[in-house]
């Protein structure tokens, strides 16, 4: 059996990787930069779209996209930011893919965008497999989780671009080393940039903002 | 796509239910218990599973059976409790089926165990979907991760027959409701059980080892 799921999953990730450089076309075409941010359960996406919408509010014209199994939760919580905001529900699926992205691009209005934060569901496993046409990919591994996750989720950590540490303000309260935890990240991906931060306080995001302040600027001045 | 992949994950599924119920005859057969538990990942499974080995040691025939992607940590932590430990690597897939189990089960002493627990994949959506044999589902819900996930992720606690609320000892620290969490698992799931625990510190664990023993007791006597 493991050798003919293997074929299936083959298929679908190829024509997911074609749709996925479709998607980036459109956005490329549109100097839109399209981030796409992963973690487990309850990591923090959500509090750091917040802060980051917050930040940029005024000078970049964010929109968000929310993939959910089910409800609204999310999208509830940062449409109050009064942006436009895309729900995505899967009914099931453990991951976006680039078909539902690109149903959520034609209901933006892209001429007035400049980002897309892209919240997806909450899984370390199979958001990773599959390419939406975001042009970076960043993940959250929050403190409780626990340090040892590289080594368990490797494939995810060898995807991201940026891991941001989430819920340092919670640091006392847990067995967390994050300097044997960077270890293990750079051991994975040696190139990736790690924050620890609290999404909650607003510790440390500062770095973070830079980061992504720099990668607006590199997509928009290819204008 | 949507419906395609819906027809092959049928045929996976149907064939899994398959290979799940010989699991369950042949632990009938040899009067042993088996529980499959979830949780997102660093829920605390692996310290749940360790408290409970502690506490029925001596009068329990444990083994376990430790499911992750890459890696031996957990089952490494687990052995020290000498006790049998089966690692299954499942090389990417997000979750256990029914066939790795069975090639679990056929590398223990089954005439010398009477309880096998079973450690999933950490994820809180596929492991949901796919039977191993056991007689009970249990997962954890861990405090950090928040109380609305009922809401993201109903098929997980309208399975589980136990919700343990793991992390109990950082309640202070984080915006978690355990009244509100219980009534949305409740309005999933009326029958299940739920019980608020530290698998760190120990508080809160005696419901879960009662509702353990019963379970095992019922088992022991269809003997």
């Amino acid at each position: 059996m493991s050798v003919k799921i293997l074929t299936i999953k083959e298929d679908i990730l190829g024509a997911n990787e074609e749709k996925a450089k479709t998607n980036q076309e459109l956005l490329d075409k549109h100097h839109i930069l399209m981030i796409n941010i992963m973690s487990s359960p309850g990591a923090g996406k959500t509090s750091l779209i917040i802060q980051t919408i917050k930040r940029f509010k005024g000078k970049t014209r964010i929109a968000v996209i929310e993939g959910d199994i089910a409800s609204t939760i999310d999208a509830d919580k940062v449409s109050k930011q009064a942006i436009p905001v895309i729900q995505i529900n899967t009914v099931g699926a453990c991951h976006l893919d680039a078909n539902m992205i690109k149903k959520a691009l034609d209901n933006l209005a892209l001429e007035q965008t400049d980002l897309v934060l892209i919240e997806n569901v909450g899984n370390l496993i199979c958001t990773a497999e599959f390419a939406l046409g975001a042009h970076k990919k960043i993940m959250l591994l929050s403190v409780p989780e626990g340090d040892d996750k590289p080594y368990k989720y490797p494939l995810m950590f060898t995807e991201a671009e940026v891991v941001l540490v989430n819920k340092i303000d919670v640091l006392p309260y847990f067995d967390f080393n994050v300097s044997a935890f960077s270890k293990a990240v750079s051991g994975l991906n040696p190139t990736a940039r790690i924050f620890p931060v609290s999404a909650k306080t607003g510790e440390g995001l500062e770095p973070w903002f830079s980061w992504l302040e720099d990668a607006i600027k590199q997509k928009t001045s290819t204008a």
